[in-house]
């Protein structure tokens, strides 16, 4: 195995998984503010860009922006956003003609009056439906999939707006946990295999509905509980009204969520993240039968299944990285002459927990390698006599149509080379992985999505490389 | 009259006109910087926002902003926009959910492939066309008049993109000087009437299509021609291709872009700006009697008609309004207590040039009335004995429907009060205006727009206010 | 002469001389307010930098920025600046380690508390003080010549600070009009020679001294009258106190406050700009015997004098040069291939008022010649058929001492060229200069320094090159 | 007890300590690069602003800004600073007439030369010698204590800088770790008693001296050693000279960097931070008998101690709070409805971990309360059957002199109140602290300054409240 064409500068750990948060508040006065709070809660779903659209019952204004939450949106912003009603977004990545344009909500107006929209997940067909759309002579703004929902809710002859976002959804193949915005109602809908989460919480006025727990606990909401696969909720006047539009068929929430996506702190899945993130790394420690002095975790995403993994194999638990947490977007890497930068700048080894020591250190997935490989680096010269990567998750092989722009096979290290060959690209004396039994198991024994393992995906799929 | 009813605090002169402006250029490495310096040169046309798209041929990328064409553009920002056409647009004014939204050029991917559109006037059936387009199932992103022409244009069954613009072109009522972009031509057209100006101009490496000349003198490109009322140019590999799509009709070009609009070092509509306003001037003093010590403008835009009017009524010149040109759009008025502060923050009197003297001050219109109304009380507490108010137009009494967003009738001061009244509001010793014959023989008999003071519109229009 | 030598690709006009603005409030509730406005109608004398100090009578607190007034200040920082004494600087440009560390105001703690200054001028021997100072071990925060004087204050022995401000000024050989405030009292000094200008005005509540009258008119205060020369004047809770504490001498008030610096709006040094700017222009043209068939000025600071030259010469006044005021510090000058960017970027001509005629163009002095020499060069490929350049001032040929940063000698181009010798660089069919003994006449017989002239320094001063 | 006495709407943790960050490189083309990287990593010892100074050996150019470092910097900005000895500074907290003026390095011009200084530690005689300094006509710039370091090398009158260094030095009562960059020298001095951590490290090309190790290893510079208390390091082109000019004293490392202010990834005062954090944790559970289900830190700064308290007491680690990352200076608080919000914003209880247990909370001090308080709620409210708070430091009883702006006694919830009357107070089912004697075991029997704990100051200081 050629190095070289392993090795790159990149700044950020290098998960290819990538995702979206969305919140959406119904008749509270303080809605947008609610939005603001809860998009902050659920930031690590997405750094790239944050917009909230609010409905005053008779029309919408919304504010967008690159970045991160609390730097979009200053006071003077906030109380410009007025209105009961409001939804906003914050998005992972985005590729295209304009960043900006493929931030959410997308806010149009079509024959049913203005409606805004805020989705996560990846949409299967989308480009199948969007050349349609084209076709027939529909205008693209963006190269985001979810401006096709809109499109479709636009072109549908039914009467009822509702009705038209049922009909719309039908069309789609692929994961959305959505949220519409009209005038005097707030939306929340799940795909009938329920890749995505999405929670209900009930305000001292109002309702919320978000996509993780987390931020409920942040706006002193009460979760109601999940919304269902499959299952659409109309909030308006009149209250609440659940519906199952689509097609019963077999939940498949993406198993990812609990490994590396969800904070710890939320509930999704009817599990605890933190439980579940626990039982893998427990599990991952069952299925070892390494000796070492110290177990470490690969800090922030590695913690919770180390803590498992340290509770079933008894080996101690020690904060063998310290992660320093001011690393923003922004920052410059002004040194060509220091190695393994993007890693350095985030983690730092403690010497007097890593030193003479043999160190099992446990990551959520690999994806290209290359972090894994500067982190066993970085041990050893901190004076590692051994370096064990455990990692809490089987190897990340297949690309995921679920999510948003994932890499191509090629570049994920685990769909071009075994287990000892990946070993010895990150240099590690041992490696392995939490089996797919052994997933499964955490999760209650199944049910998920695990294309990334496994190959076997719940939707067709367009054939990519 | 109530005094109260006319009085308001309002930062900038009472100009009920807006305007855009556009650039377009073809085969030039340097397109976007060449577009850019443009766009600085007509940014008299608007300052409220501005934007740039550009194609390498392959795909199309932009950058928009509110606020100053230098402010908005960085030299990293130009230096992404690689590609050898580009088109920009300057905003007078935006409106809407979104002021970003309603920014050019609109840049979208339609069946054709992606355009972008850059467009200065105002579409009289957009919402017409707009509420037809949503019914069938369009969604719309903006508030903009200009987004219809788009989608016009997408949904044309037409082979050939050219055809496409041409037939969405066919169905508009009202005033275009537009450009589109496609990935390999540049198309610009005037309406039938040639309400708006648009030039050509030869580069050392390509063609430039812009609103007014005087950008071409800042990039050193050429005057070919104006593009004629009812023409469409396309420029691509083959070179440029004239042709005239439109059934023929007489050419009405707004004569308030002489009045007011366009800079004086440009030349529209076959005259020089400077000329035509000069000639204003004389005009002005021709049907004037009046007898002062000295004549001076309401700066910048009085100043060519006050030379005009010198050079026929032989009072002296004089600049007896000082204008602080570092007036920006930010400027906080901190305080309360100080009279006329909007006008106060522009203009300062000159005393030696006004004590004492039978003061003749000209402007080229009134709006509400507010801003004369200032001047002259300014100018009388500089110690003017006499202060003889001209306007180098005809009253202002019908709304522009080729503009946008002009004030309702009941806006303007003179489609409610008559001459005797309007000077008795801005507490003038006299007021008089150009004639409305007297205008037409400054731009050579006619067969100019003059809706705004005549009443006469060119076309249909929508039942307003 | 080499030509090369002469060119550059400078962006400004170059006027050699450098400037400041200075403004001061005592007991106004509002004094930062009409500070800031102040300093806004002051912005002409200086664009790179501001600052506010404001004493709410037991402590003080400023702002400074680099940049525009405008831009500088923002609502929330004016309102931190709570008291009713305040004193602000407009910095023309500043050199040194850290620009930010030369604005001003000064505010110090020293012996006597605190106290701030904001002083306009040049003190020729700050370097000598300094370097005494310096040894005695005093520390130097700037490069700007004002920290000087309040090392002077801090050290002086005297009992009373207006007696140590005394002591101070003293010692300074130079310009200054300086403001200083202290926790309960604003001082304002003129050197005895007066060169900078300093007035004072009444507000409805409490005094203002400010730079130039302009400023008195944007706030609504009445002009009282000049500080004169080697006047120092103390405003406290006992009111205005004036005293005369300098040893009396020549005044020699700054003649190129009327030709260049100064608003012609304003009334200086007993005189109204305006007026001492037409009769420039009026005896240029008594001196002049071109035969022509336009005049023109280079705005904006040529306007005034071109209006005296009209009504003396007879010869028909035009703008045939037109200005963009959107001229920001921020503006990018994308393309390399454009030529006299610099001048194009400000100037257009306006062809039909330049083509086929004899143009005499009137600027207030040539400095480098590069500005002229491309204004020259548009004039010519706008089709004029003579260019005739002439200056409102005599050639200046040597440097101010009493400004801040001038070119050495080599850069002005009159101190090693004679007027022949520049007409060729310029490439004028003629150009000629207002005699010293014209310009003299203008301001009532002289009492002026006018070294940048004759060389006649009214100071001792150091050996330059 | 009043508890509304205690209750504020904080945002930030209440920690009273208030620290800096210094970093200097020596001889290194990328000096100012390497600084800059270095002062990020000590952003945990300094949030509100920071800056870089170098020297190319001829003059000196400095940035200053407030914020964090990767927000202050940008790549243009680090370019300008173009030299090979740079000395950078992190601030903590900024108080006086402006933020903006007690940002470091201090760089003036004083009878040496140029020379710039970064101090970490506090100066308890600055007053008093500032009054003198004053006195004798000295001007103070800003508020910082450091600035009475600058006045007496400026005043000394000792030949040598060095000289006049150590002079200055003598008279200072307090704690320093000092760097001073001349134009050819890097001068680092740690005072007497060594408060302040600093240690020496090796580069590639050229020595660096900084707070914390942690620095090195981002850098990649060697560990050589640290600074000893009361050591004075000069390092030019004959290399590193190390004198001890100050009479010996017993060292009294701050204790509270240990606990606290240090990085766990560092090495200072002879022992790695991780190590005696981890140590204090092991006593206080030797120290403790309670019986729980579950051991959890306050993150960050309480998770080594709690790993000690795990290791030692055998109870279970969880992370039961989770910390949003996210969180910034500029974050808005947009809703006043919400309890609690300010520790909300930061941290989240996870329920599984803490639902129906008895819960351990390990934290390192206690300041006002407050955090403790809302922190003991939060965990009620995730279900805690039990709460037991634990505090891996003694009470903080006495202000620190030898940091900057502490609270006073009364703010210092400890000072009044017993440990009883605190548990009551924060609602914990119990609480208790570390010994100091414990304490004093974790560092090694001791000779540390435990003053905050003690009240047994190492130097006289000034009567405070």
């Amino acid at each position: 195995m050629e190095e070289q064409h392993w090795e790159n500068n990149e700044m950020t750990f290098d998960k290819f998984h990538e995702e979206c948060g969305v919140a959406g508040v119904f008749a509270n006065e303080d809605a947008a503010n609610l939005v603001y709070l809860s998009l902050y809660a659920l930031q690590h779903r997405g750094q790239e860009g944050a917009g909230i659209a609010v409905s005053n019952r008779s029309e919408m204004k919304y504010e967008k922006g690159m970045g991160l939450v609390a730097d979009i949106f200053s006071e003077a912003k906030l109380e410009g956003l007025a209105g009961d009603i409001a939804i906003g977004h914050n998005r992972y990545s985005t590729t295209g003609i304009s960043e900006l344009a493929n931030t959410q909500p997308i806010t149009v107006t079509i024959n049913a009056g203005q409606i805004s929209l805020a989705h996560n997940g990846n949409i299967v067909n989308a480009e199948e439906i969007k050349n349609e759309l084209v076709r027939q002579g529909a205008i693209f703004n963006s190269s985001s999939d979810s401006e096709v929902i809109v499109h479709l809710i636009a072109k549908s002859k039914k009467e009822d707006l509702v009705e038209s976002i049922i009909h719309s959804l039908r069309q789609l193949n692929g994961a959305f946990s959505l949220l519409v915005m009209t005038n005097d109602k707030l939306i929340g809908v799940r795909d009938p295999m329920g890749m995505r989460p999405l929670v209900l919480g009930k305000l001292k006025n109002g309702y919320i509905l978000t996509s993780e727990s987390c931020a409920l606990d942040l706006i002193e909401a009460t979760m109601v509980r999940e919304i269902e696969p499959g299952e659409m909720v109309i909030i308006d006047e009149n209250g609440l009204e659940s519906i199952f539009p689509f097609e019963k068929t077999d939940p498949k929430p993406c198993v990812f969520e609990h490994i590396y996506f969800a904070r710890p702190d939320s509930f999704i899945f009817g599990d605890s993240v933190y439980d579940v993130r626990k039982r893998m790394g427990k599990k991952l420690a069952e299925e070892d039968n390494i000796e070492a002095d110290v177990v470490i975790p690969v800090p922030d995403s590695g913690v919770v299944a180390t803590l498992g993994y340290y509770e079933e194999s008894g080996i101690p638990f020690q904060m063998g990285l310290m992660r320093n947490h001011y690393v923003g977007r922004t920052f410059i890497e002004p040194s060509q002459s220091i190695r393994h930068f993007g890693v350095k700048i985030k983690l730092n080894p403690v010497r007097s927990v890593i030193e003479g020591k043999r160190v099992v250190v446990v990551d959520d997935s690999i994806v290209r390698g290359t972090t894994s490989r500067k982190i066993v680096k970085m041990l050893r010269e901190a004076g590692a006599k051994e370096v064990h990567m455990r990692i809490s998750s089987p190897p990340t092989t297949f690309p995921c149509f679920y999510g948003i722009d994932t890499p191509t096979r090629k570049e994920l290290i685990a769909s071009t080379h075994n287990v000892e060959e990946i070993r010895k690209y990150i240099t590690a004396d041992s490696l392995s992985y939490l089996s797919l039994e052994g997933l499964m198991e955490c999760v209650n024994g199944g049910g998920y999505c695990h294309a990334c393992f496994s190959g076997q995906y719940p939707t067709l799929h367009p054939d990519g490389d």
